[in-house]
């Protein structure tokens, strides 16, 4: 299955890397040239010239792109060169309706689509482990099941277009959640004087363990916030999931909180660091901030 | 090294079945005699007649009772037993406060004294895995080293007695905030109509993966909430948080907005669940709520 991918980013960068490990990458494209150029000579695979030369070239075509109009205006892109059966898997994370917008173009030339956003970070992109929500027809995810095995660890299949989407909607929002609870109990801990290294190590093991606090909480202690995940595309899907939320009557206060947060420290000039800069809404993290 | 365990609730009797395999395991003492009987027939130990002939017979004592007032009145009633040099050991939670209370009534009469919380629930009790959290002397952690290992996976000195209930503390913080953030991203994906036990099953190996949603995910959202760890518990436990944080300066939003839930709970008869119930805030899960 030659495939295609669009959007070489910290995630994107990654995964087609993998899609090359397993022999299914033929071609990549990218916004800024450069990185698209050096991607492909260090995989030896071809650099399309636009996302309508790399359609024609691949029977599945992968995006991992920031928004929604990002999304919309690269599917309009490779729609010229998109050969009937093709399939276009969208691992960005945008709206559902996006998605069904996306699905809608793609199938009016005979291609199909699925919605395929995948969380895991970028240690999950590397080791090709990504957990992949997938919106779309059965037979479709069939197809292309290779494709996202190649990346994936787990691959759901969560319904129709858009579901993909919907289901990465509630892990962004419990994101946020598990931002702010972890830095309020590290906050919590540095009063009490603890060695944070040493709590975040033991209760990593425990009840209150998770991803988040793990693989960032080491980092963010000691002030460091390389991204990761930006902080402004985590406000970006945050908006999203607010809207979402109004629409169904859900309440989301953490996510009301995280995007007040958030936009905060974008306007302290934090937006393109790691969503655990957080912190520094509870402390100023400088590495020295361990008493014991 | 002859132990003694008192205290056989719902994590005590997993960690003496675990210290039994071990062939550490002497003698077992409850409050509810039953229990000790039932046990030290399964595990072919003796039941010691109280406390204190609990201490005579053994090198190590271990704790595992419910309240700081339960602490201190079982160190009492053990201390006319214990000889010189035994190290007892508190895994129950209770604050760092009685800890230090406990510790100087042992070293009085010439004992060692470990506070080891630990964290990993029912399932880390059983396993043997458990986290402990231990305040101490270095060298009656190395004593104790092979009781405690028979319960735990990972065993971090965190410093002086005390040290272990201010992390057990943290713990308890960061449980109170995953609850609150698996409950707001449950219910938004309910309100989206998504398949709940598939969003559990998949987000769980992303970025938002966390033990909480995992082990207690898949149950909460059929309205079972056998405990695992109950609610009253960790309200018990909370309350030590919140006077800690007064005492520090320290805020613990999420931490008020918990106690203010649970008493909630507690008022309408939930204080026995688990502390998954919640969820019952949010909506009322009946295990057919999934529309997907």
């Amino acid at each position: 299955m030659r495939t295609g991918f669009i959007g070489l980013g910290a995630m994107g960068a990654p995964m087609a890397r993998n899609l090359a490990r397993a022999g299914l990458l033929t071609a990549v494209w990218n916004r800024t040239p450069a990185k698209a150029a050096e991607l492909a000579k260090e995989l030896d695979v071809t650099v399309a010239a636009d996302p309508a030369d790399l359609a024609h070239r691949c029977d599945a075509v992968c995006l991992c792109v920031s928004a929604d109009a990002d999304v919309l205006e690269t599917i309009d892109a490779l729609l010229p060169g998109l050969r009937p059966g093709t399939v276009v898997i969208d691992h960005s994370t945008v709206s559902s309706e996006t998605a069904r917008l996306a699905a809608a173009k793609i199938r009016a030339v005979g291609g199909d689509f699925l919605d395929a956003p995948v969380s895991g970070g970028v240690e999950g992109a590397r080791a090709g482990t990504l957990a992949v929500m997938v919106g779309g027809e059965a037979n479709t995810l069939e197809k292309a099941r290779p494709v996202l095995e190649a990346v994936g660890g787990r691959i759901a299949h969560m319904g129709d277009v858009g579901a993909g989407q919907a289901t990465k909607a509630v892990n962004q929002v419990l994101c946020a959640g598990i931002n702010q609870a972890v830095c309020e109990a590290l906050a919590f801990g540095r009063a009490l004087g603890l060695n944070l290294d040493k709590v975040i190590d033991v209760i990593s093991k425990g009840a209150a363990g998770n991803w988040f606090l793990e693989k960032r909480g080491p980092t963010m202690i000691q002030g460091s916030f390389e991204p990761g995940f930006k902080l402004s595309l985590h406000h970006k899907d945050l908006q999203i999931c607010r809207e979402m939320a109004r629409h169904r009557g859900a309440e989301v206060p953490l996510v009301e909180k995280t995007l007040a947060d958030y936009r905060r420290l974008m306007a302290e000039g934090h937006g393109e660091e790691d969503i655990s800069a957080l912190l520094r809404l509870w402390y100023q993290p400088d590495g020295n901030c361990q008493k014991n």
